[in-house]
């Protein structure tokens, strides 16, 4: 705290505020030595900042609605989300996933970031443990111990970016309230398979068993439809009862800055009307008031939209094949759209150090929980990847 | 907690989503008798849900950066809002109040309620208390608690609708780290007159230099253009240094549901850079990634606009005049949408009870801090104020 007073504010607040995220900094960084050097000589992959369009449905429903002088699309919704949203939500997931669900287990939020907030405030008390398996999104860290819990990391499984059941096996405790799982993953772009799937359920179910705890699986799924080569993202609501699906449609629909998704509290879960109420009261707590309501609407009228990944898949070809073939160490991503390859040096951070003096921005993987790595946003412009090429084959040849 | 066994969700959470704001419940009521009578027969004034429509620019807007697609209206801004848009804020500010306003002082926020809660998790630390003065909306009780903080009322004035002064300063003290004003106020229609603002600065001025302390004024204004008859609304930043302004779109541009508005970190606030980086970082904990990013840039290209008041104006005359004339004791309101009735008999949750059997959805003012009264909100159709007139009349006839 900088004052020499009494702070008179919120250290925390104050010290999440004044470091930031290593990827929102980086993205800052980007925006200013664009100024100075111009966009297209900045090969920034930093954020997962959709770059394909939103699909033409979504902003023709958009025009639609907000031209209906009729109909309300700008008032407040009730504060889980509208109830025809809701019920599309509902309908899709049941179509799709043939799970149970209703309107009344949806709970529409601004965006991922708000379904992952809202659901750790609504389960997580003082004192309670939430567990993520590296590599994880970094910001899973702020919002547990925002929610006063605990925030517990397993291992990396770096051979094949499963899970390390050995050490999940040690840090599941008394204490242990919810586990993050990620699939596709941010920053390994690997999918659980359906064997890790299977034997995390069992794992779970057998602990929650012998000890009488709840433990919730927290399913954090912003790139489900992300997936490639037609490989199959299981839906954990199928498979284990006490499942939260936090979503969001930031990355399906390429609409990132509108904040936009939701909870699915399984109705299989333990006592699920009253994790609901707790959902509810959880966003009130924080100032969710409701989701933006053009963009609920606009959603509901295309429940089974999603953009056009294919152009995701030619950068992920392209990218992978080149760096592979200029000697770098690449893990084949399976989904998302980040490909998470080997610091060809020790320290992630240098290596991200010298790609940024060639102007190109890195994420180094030490945020995420996992040394040694580093993160390239593939959600880009073709185009730039294709003149970056050079730049990433000089950097291996600098080392 | 229903649950027999140890309950596996926040206690806290729970009982605010089971018990849900009484307002919230009175519109969720009214959707549902709508459905069996019909709504044009159920007289729902409960919600703040402006009525007026959006002004064609904001929608004109939106229309046209939704067509653009050299531009990525949809995707990610930074954290504190784009910068083009921040310009625009702050120049509308400087503009109209003559006060120092930078970008680098705006934050720009999912609406008032996401403002306050932001602004609170900043400023409070546990064991800290914020004062608000009765009549006051109900939810800054729960984002204070939600912050960490202790909730303390000073007791309302109910002859003029201004400040107890009397028990102000029996209610400052050590732990004092915010004073919540809200002019136009809400639920009572009435804006603080010059005298009561330069008191209020005065008192706080004075105890901060005594003791030492840093005391907050964050003025909430969602009504601040909501203003008839000419009054004027002081602007707390141009009285008191420390001044957090909490603003939303909501009212003035009839956008309640898209959650959208600022956070306005007056320059002069001690250690301001500072407070403006807890405000960073509290969004950040709470899950507030960006404000929706397609109403951002809307609002940027009309900073000035407002919706047709003239509407709420006419309501206000309207309303008024009949429930005058009918016996009602009325608080003339100045400024927002909301005529506030002394209840004609004690208990106002059971003349709200006697409404309701009229279908007259009307909000008891015990919640607002201050028993027997109840809020009307006329930001509703004329024509359903001119309809629900003779059931105000058989009602306090009735009694």
């Amino acid at each position: 705290m900088p004052s020499e007073n009494k702070p008179a504010i919120n250290g925390e607040s104050f010290a999440l505020g004044s470091e930031r995220s290593v990827i929102r900094e980086i993205f800052e960084y980007g925006n200013a030595r664009a100024q100075l050097v111009g966009r297209e000589n900045v090969y920034d992959f930093s954020l997962g900042n959709p770059a394909v369009p939103t699909p033409e449905c979504i902003n023709d429903a958009i025009k639609e609605l907000v031209g209906d002088s009729s109909f309300n699309v700008h008032g407040y919704t009730s504060a889980q989300g509208a109830l025809p949203v809701r019920e599309s939500i509902a309908d899709s997931i049941r179509g799709r996933f043939g799970v149970a669900a209703s309107a009344d287990n949806i709970y529409v939020t601004c965006g991922a970031a708000a379904s992952l907030s809202v659901t750790l405030n609504a389960v997580c008390s003082k004192g309670d443990e939430v567990i993520a398996f590296a590599p994880f999104f970094p910001e899973y860290k702020v919002f547990a111990e925002g929610a006063g819990a605990s925030f517990v990391t397993v291992l990396p499984d770096t051979d094949n970016f499963q899970i390390n059941f050995d050490d999940l096996e040690k840090k599941l405790g008394a204490k242990t309230r919810a586990v993050i799982v990620n699939s596709p993953n941010n920053p390994s772009g690997a999918v659980l398979t359906k064997n890790t799937v299977l034997r995390l359920c069992a794992v779970l179910r057998e602990f929650c068993q012998k000890t009488g705890n709840t433990v919730y699986l927290i399913s954090d799924e912003p790139y489900r439809e992300l997936v490639y080569d037609g490989k199959e993202v299981l839906y954990f609501p199928s498979y284990y009862e006490n499942t939260i699906v936090c979503y969001s449609y930031s990355k399906s629909l390429s609409l990132a800055g509108e904040r936009i998704g939701y909870i699915f509290v399984n109705p299989a879960v333990t006592a699920s009307r009253d994790v609901y109420a707790a959902v509810c009261g959880a966003a009130r707590k924080l100032g969710f008031v409701c989701a933006p309501s053009l963009m609920q609407y606009a959603i509901a009228k295309n429940p089974n939209a999603v953009s056009d990944i294919s152009v995701y898949r030619q950068n992920r070809d392209m990218l992978y094949n080149a760096l592979c073939s200029f000697g770098y160490d690449c893990v084949y991503p399976d989904g998302a759209f980040y490909l998470f390859v080997r610091s060809p040096i020790a320290d992630a951070k240098e290596f991200c150090e010298r790609a940024r003096a060639l102007d190109l921005l890195l994420v180094p993987s030490d945020s995420f929980g996992c040394k040694g790595f580093v993160r390239i946003s593939y959600c880009v412009d073709g185009k730039m990847i294709e003149r970056s090429l050079p730049l990433f084959k000089k950097l291996i040849e600098s080392l």
